[in-house]
């Protein structure tokens, strides 16, 4: 990676971890477990925080000063996807990633 | 696309809109103007604006009400994208369509 | 958009449209009405599928002649998503989208 | 992440160094070196390199078998991109980066 700023540079890395975590848990732990799982909100949330936390680390990574309005989109969704993931029950590594990256994100967005 | 609200529907399409004008007026007209169409500034900018406005975009389609976030980062970054292009010069299509998309975004993120 | 050759920006909004296609019918119909549509190895072709389509346009923005090898993966994954969506049923506009773009990217790969 | 064969979980993790090599070299060193940096045909290859590197990861992380269509495309587009990056110099992160990435990709293509 070019000169980031080394707190930048864990935002990102954070980001692209919550990104895999989220995509993979998705299209393995819960198509496979199904039920609540594949619960239309669920799933799709699953899929927007894969989304953002993805475009949230790409918008880091340009060097924009803008990253800011990236990274507060960021933190709220993955707020939310934590929450959501821990009333699913059975997605703890969810809700770790998701908390530890709407922390990195909002240290980042101001 | 799935049934979704005609004014989301319009939403996306306008996001689309506005990736494919930032995208192929940055690395068609800027990067073969250069000078101040390649400041890093203004690049960078165009890019991250192309990538929310993507990712805006995804998040409608994917039907998750958490779209709120993502259209209000995307329609801040328009906007000065927008602003940025105005004192650039020579950008009118690209000022245009993201005035549209911010305009468009702030709407859906309420 | 840039000046880009006319069956460019025709595959470029093929591509989009299989985009928009497949991943809202994924997260809005196949969700929602679970069983088949919700079996691990349709969903997950029906979410790659988006995500080539995705990039194969997007590398035609860019402008890079290499976009042949996007195009040739997006044919490909297109061609199968089709096959894959008959065999399940009941997806027929993604059948019909996704062998378009299928048809598209094969001419814009030689 | 799921339970990923572990020389995938390696190919994703290449293909995402290489992303981020690609993405932060083009918006960092070479928007701000310019000249030959900034020609078009070398700027838009590092950015089709950095996409299709990030949808290698996408598709193996989803989990489909056709992640062999988007490897290969991965494959080639790398390497187009180290023999460029070779040429214009000055580059040698980028280069041995898709170089490992493009090695990395032609296994999991077949």
């Amino acid at each position: 990676m070019a000169r980031l700023a080394p707190e930048m540079q864990a935002c990102i890395d954070t980001c692209l971890d919550c990104y895999k975590t989220c995509l993979s848990t998705a299209t393995h732990h819960c198509l496979e477990a199904g039920g609540k799982h594949t619960e239309p909100a669920h799933f799709r949330l699953m899929l927007a925080c894969a989304e953002i936390c993805r475009t949230s680390a790409h918008v880091m990574l340009l060097g924009t000063e803008h990253h800011t309005a990236t990274c507060r989109a960021c933190a709220e969704i993955c707020e939310r996807c934590a929450q959501n993931c821990e009333r699913v029950g059975d997605m703890e590594d969810c809700v770790r990633t998701c908390r530890a990256c709407a922390e990195s994100c909002r240290r980042m967005a101001v």
